[in-house]
């Protein structure tokens, strides 16, 4: 961990840079993919799953038989934990639902909006070594809410041609029939351009290495929508002195098992604490399984101490952190100056581990800065917001002389004579 | 406009098809145009203004004594107008705020979000024959609502040098104190790179022609998010028998009117129907001032004639359109299964023009068939929702054993030992 005291503010801009992504010399590999998938269909799916995942595949979709198989297999334990999560998952995104109001803005004209569920949606959760089953439940279940028609998962197969148990478990779990063993760009292809067994969806959701993220910016000039824009996760911690350095190191290292270029700052009001948490980390890092993993993203992060609490905050704000924890002795206070971040942990007894699998709130959150000017995942995100509005003849003769005046000064006659023949009429 | 009578199902998606917009080949001089207000920043505005726009700049940026002057330039009718449709629009996106509303998703464990406006945004509007001062309210009013602390309108100067006498009566009834002299593609650079007297902004609104458009699209790809995707504006209307021609004619006109590339559709259970609809478009077009521009998207259009008012709606949700108006006898019953449209206007008083000026729906709305996937401007366009959680030690306890299971399982033992470091603790 690199450390920096009291930086002055001109320095803090390049503490907040993030490492930039090259994803531009993937396009041109990315492409070829689409074209592959765009010709072929599902056989460019099988070819692709031989080559990359070494998978000899007999059809693309996982088939109920394997479905059935999996159940047994996850714990009861471990269904239960998944049960909780789901519940609180759910509970936090049903809040979410946005109730038809309608405003009368004037006598006579009302106006409201709807939220519509996206039609289709594919879902991209990653293979490799950890099964990421709690990301399908933060994307699963707000689309389930939302009421999309139909929603595919995508996620690639291991070598055996099999899907991870507790994933298939999660998604019988959510209702999700339709499972394709695709994983990389080409999973991102068929779920944008359809194959003759895929839909084409209308927006794609989830993580992945960067030739998933490459596909995803790709298909985005093509008509289909993604979550967000994704970058290395990140962790920004303030504590003062209250904060139980073990738990702080902790919380450090959870974000740090992610992956070598995950990021990681901490912030203290309190030269004490950062020596503290240091020494803990250098501890707590010795034993996990990840340390390799840990130690790589650790050589990257930094610490920090400032003058005071407001000032970390303000840090943090230029930061933009995707996860924020509040690891102080008020964190209400400080919580209400909070602009730019992602999702919020406060005190002592909110790890971002909770809000990772089992809170309530979504997983799926902005990083690389984009906490600036995006929202997380939420019901929102599966939704579009019609509106809606209706005049009594009344209302048109309340409004229509503005409209025409103003579509006048615009220049637009076509749109004047649409209120001026009604009003004739009337 | 061309006809079809009865089209069959598999016809459908071909009559949905927009004409394929050829970005790509402008990304080049776009980039052109960055590098050089990267490299010159102000200077290479007034370059720039110059050379597209004829126009000497003494400043970048519209002087107060520029706004004072313009005010009275607006008529008190014009003035009065902009008032009306100001409260409606302030009146509609007010009512989507948000309230903080805490969800104790288990004992113990309580979640909420929070939307906070974004910081910076950067309001484009287009100069050219027509001043989009409309647009300026439904940019403007819901920034101002979220809270946005710096709003930059940014709009091209006239050959004089100067702008639209209303778009700056507008402005600053709208509090907006910035206003940039620049079009094109290097106003979109300004905003998103900033130079040296233009901040750069988080995200970036605004309608604009095929450069600005590229332009917007170029630079989310650079960290800076954009409004929606663009197109050639929209409208689909449904009439049956029970609609007055005259009035459908109007509604199609003040789209054909936009430009030649607007998308114009009309669909009617009532062959009938589409022979008057024809006759009193031919009648009112050749009085429009913008006779041309409206017969050229005339050209482009077309009628359809379907056998019930479900098949006219299953068709509209196909297409996704910008604009739905409803001019039938029962628009609640058709507004029911809108799956998707932009903005519906439902019976024969409900023209779209006002919604485009005044109703309070804001008239910024997804074309070219992102209907499907991307909802219109609102207040939450200009907002991030920020999750919360805060946990007590109880509820640590209590929601701690899932989180720990479900870690392990996912092979992330550091994001288990935040849990259990704690537990062992308590």
């Amino acid at each position: 961990m690199k450390t920096y005291l009291y930086p002055k503010l001109a320095e803090w801009a390049a503490l907040t840079q993030r490492p930039v992504q090259k994803l531009d010399q993937l396009r041109t590999g990315v492409q070829q993919t689409f074209d592959l998938v765009q010709q072929n269909g599902d056989a460019a799916l099988v070819e692709l799953a031989a080559k990359f995942d070494k998978a000899t595949l007999q059809s693309v979709w996982v088939t109920e038989e394997e479905v059935a198989a999996a159940i047994p297999q996850v714990s009861e334990e471990l269904k239960e934990a998944i049960e909780l999560a789901y519940n609180n998952i759910k509970r936090f995104h049903e809040a979410q639902r946005e109730p038809v109001q309608q405003v009368e803005t004037m006598a006579g004209v009302t106006c409201w909006r709807k939220s519509v569920g996206i039609q289709k949606v594919g879902l991209y959760i990653p293979g490799g070594s950890a099964p990421l089953f709690s990301t399908l439940l933060m994307l699963g279940i707000p689309a389930q809410i939302a009421g999309c028609r139909e929603i595919i998962l995508s996620t690639p197969p291991s070598a055996h041609g099999s899907i991870n148990a507790t994933i298939l478990y999660t998604a019988n779990r959510l209702g999700i029939k339709r499972i394709l063993k695709a994983g990389g760009a080409q999973a991102i292809a068929a779920m944008a351009f359809g194959t003759e067994t895929v839909p084409a969806v209308d927006k794609i959701f989830g993580p992945g290495n960067q030739y998933v993220t490459a596909a995803k910016q790709m298909v985005t000039q093509m008509g289909v929508a993604i979550d967000m824009p994704a970058g290395p996760s990140e962790v920004l911690v303030i504590a003062d002195d209250t904060a139980d350095a073990n738990f702080v190191a902790a919380d450090l290292l959870s974000q740090a098992e992610h992956g070598p270029d995950s990021q990681v700052v901490f912030v203290t009001n309190s030269e004490n604490q950062l020596k503290n948490v240091q020494a803990a980390v250098a501890d707590q890092v010795a034993k996990l399984p990840r340390q390799t993993v840990a130690e790589q993203a650790l050589n990257n992060s930094i610490g920090i101490v400032v003058n005071t609490l407001d000032e970390a905050l303000a840090f943090s704000n230029l930061y933009a952190p995707e996860h924020l924890i509040l690891s102080v002795e008020a964190p209400e206070v400080l919580a209400e100056g909070v602009t730019q971040a992602g999702s919020v942990f406060m005190g002592h007894f909110s790890p971002e581990s909770v809000g990772d699998y089992a809170s309530g709130t979504n997983h799926t959150l902005p990083t690389n800065g984009y906490a600036r000017n995006y929202s997380g995942v939420s019901l929102d995100s599966f939704v579009k917001k019609i509106t809606f509005q209706q005049l009594t003849r009344e209302g048109l003769e309340r409004i229509g002389p503005a409209v025409e005046t103003m579509a006048e000064a615009e220049g637009l006659h076509a749109h004047k004579n649409a209120v001026t023949i009604r009003l004739n009429k009337i």
